[in-house]
């Protein structure tokens, strides 16, 4: 269900209500570019999340789990820094993530457990705390809620992300004008950060999700996860599983709409699954290095499972994504990853196609155009189909080439 | 027990009797080099053989296992071609395989299934089973048992290697003189082609190992499994596994020694092990584009099982590989990458070396020399060290990082 192009953040963004943003740079990046950002909820939102399956997990993600739990998923404000992923930084990591927190919550006076952080960069290095602490007063101060700090927020959370990755959805809520307070339209904006270590299992890199709709929290996380299933969880740049993978969404309720009517929550799951889509498709086309989206269907599996286990195999084979560097339209690289994936395919049974063409039957060559082939491999974004025959199940997941222009940009001394 | 140095092809090859060889260049390579090869045991041989563990295999593959399973183990002859790998080639690729099979019998005068087949190269493409057929002749009436024809066959059976791989090793049998035949002397000889789409399970590219001792087939095969398991088996280069990974044993008892007495049997077990890792160590190696080799050990884990997940998710990860490239001693890519493997580690307890410095100290950051790290990592071969604490059980595995370069040739149009 994902759009025919790939969706750029738009120029328009639409703010849900109750929301306000801040971003400065407060020194943890070497550069000098904007690392530190704040989100503030005035009336407080209630939170789903999702983490990384990493078994390393970074101090925010550990400080953050259990303040959602210690609040039933209340968040006042999100602290969002970058340059430094507060990972695999001991004890002492934790308790600089709760100083910043404390500190943040002592300005806006809300329990600390309600200050939500994040982290992104490099693995390893002390968060400097004093120095995003010296920040807070002044970032907390400029919070705004309009369309520049919303892009300010974006840009501050990024790292090696070369664009800011922005989505916003609006929909009329089902009988919403009934109740005094609300217009009768709600309001999704996601954000997200990521360009490498991307291969979520059950979130990616970091995602924040604001809505003006009410729902309780057990309804929304279920929201989330659904929607996530089908997005975020479908892509792969690296194969590597960050440490720090989030994805949060905060619902105000501002709007007045609540998804607790099964109209307004239909509606609302296909606009939250759309924000989603789009972010995962804008992370992806700023992937490092990439030159290639693949958009990689895997058909006529037996289980989803099953589909997914081919599709991220065949989306990690090196030599798979080499030969998309080159737009080399080589299947047999394609049936061989398919044939080490694990799932018991019988090879004789599967089909490949690239674009609109069919490369390979029943497992073995068949008669196509190669220039036709290597043209639609390189274009921004191809789709290559591979079916199983052995069900009705399949799954779409969105890919990369790899480049040298990766191996250039991982590969440098002291990243 | 893998030596200091990685060993390359030997000046002097030590031929095991019983065995000749020839090689030449058929037209099945664009390039006009060798790509036909033959070994010929005028009296016969044991075979033990493992083959790839990919869903998907070539038909040279599908005849040979067949082949060995008709005459029990037994082997006439061996024919290779590179340039081909006959795979993805259906009912018409088997057939191929068969006719060259029957022609290089008629002409040796033997049983079609005591011809072994192997071939190597693209997959997809039909084999020009005419041309094969038509130069069986002049390479049969070719054969010799010298070390040029042994140099010529790991030469005709290379395809993006950049050098052939040939290792051999000579023992003594215990109380070997004591029968007429003996010298007592048995000699293995091992010849191995393979640079990328190398993540052998059970078997690698194309090996073969010939050694005058005389066995039965399941000493042969549960000998060739051990030494293989610690060698062959415990390295990758691109985490693709072949569809056309062969390992193939001969044994053809010239030497008079049996390996059924315990003591020649231990020494032959040693030797194959050793033959193994030379190999091994060879194609990593030559692997494609690598700069850097590293020696992976990942020790005190519960089970070598388990060992082996964390030191292949490390070995696969394209961030670690590409931080190897640059000598980068970015140990947080390590730890995140043994973090996803699925083995239930606590960060807490991990140690991480480069060289013989400790870089990550229970999980977190400690102080170590940054530049020193760097130039070991800079070095050919470099020893990288994890330890999880969770029990006794370790592996070593051979990999390489990921290069520029190795994009460059997977990359090329029409490979």
């Amino acid at each position: 269900m994902i759009s025919a192009e790939l969706r750029r953040a738009p120029e328009k963004i639409l703010l849900p209500r109750g929301f306000s943003f801040s971003a400065l740079a407060a020194g943890i990046k070497a550069s000098g570019r904007p690392d530190l950002a704040l989100v503030e909820i005035a009336d407080g939102a209630t939170a789903a999340a999702l983490f990384t399956s990493n078994r390393v997990v970074a101090a925010p993600i550990e400080v953050g789990r259990a303040a959602l739990a210690a609040t039933k998923g209340r968040v006042r404000a999100v602290i969002v820094n970058s340059g430094n992923a507060n990972c695999a930084t001991g004890r002492s990591g934790i308790q600089a993530c709760e100083r910043v927190c404390r500190e943040a919550a002592r300005i806006l006076a809300v329990p600390a457990e309600e200050v939500f952080p994040s982290s992104t960069g490099i693995i390893g290095v002390r968060l400097p705390h004093a120095k995003i602490c010296a920040h807070l007063s002044q970032l907390i101060a400029a919070r705004s809620a309009s369309e520049q700090s919303v892009r300010d927020f974006a840009n501050a959370i990024m790292t090696t992300d070369t664009r800011p990755k922005i989505a916003s959805v609006r929909f009329r809520a089902a009988n919403a004008a009934s109740t005094g307070a609300s217009t009768g339209d709600v309001t999704l904006l996601g954000i997200a950060k990521g360009a490498g270590m991307i291969h979520p299992q059950l979130a990616t890199m970091l995602v924040y999700i604001f809505t003006d709709a009410a729902s309780n929290r057990r309804d929304l996380q279920a929201l989330l996860r659904d929607a996530c299933d089908e997005s975020l969880n479908c892509m792969s740049i690296d194969g590597d599983t960050s440490t720090n993978d989030t994805v949060l969404l905060l619902a105000s309720g501002a709007s007045g709409a609540s998804i607790d009517r099964r109209q307004t929550r239909k509606k609302f799951s296909a606009a939250l699954t759309a924000v989603c889509q789009s972010l995962a498709e804008q992370i992806i086309s700023d992937g490092e290095g990439v030159d290639h989206v693949i958009r990689l269907h895997v058909e006529k599996a037996r289980t989803r499972q099953e589909a997914l286990t081919v599709a991220r195999t065949i989306a990690h084979s090196a030599l798979v994504k080499t030969a998309w560097a080159g737009a080399d339209p080589n299947w047999g690289r394609i049936l061989a990853a398919a044939g080490r994936s694990g799932v018991p395919i019988d090879p004789a049974r599967v089909q490949i196609f690239i674009g609109s063409q069919r490369v390979c039957r029943n497992g073995a060559a068949c008669q196509f155009n190669q220039q036709q082939a290597h043209r639609a491999l390189a274009q921004p974004v191809c789709d290559v189909r591979v079916e199983l025959e052995r069900g009705r199940e399949s799954v779409q997941f969105l890919t990369t080439d790899l480049t040298a222009e990766y191996v250039r940009i991982n590969a440098d001394y002291s990243t």
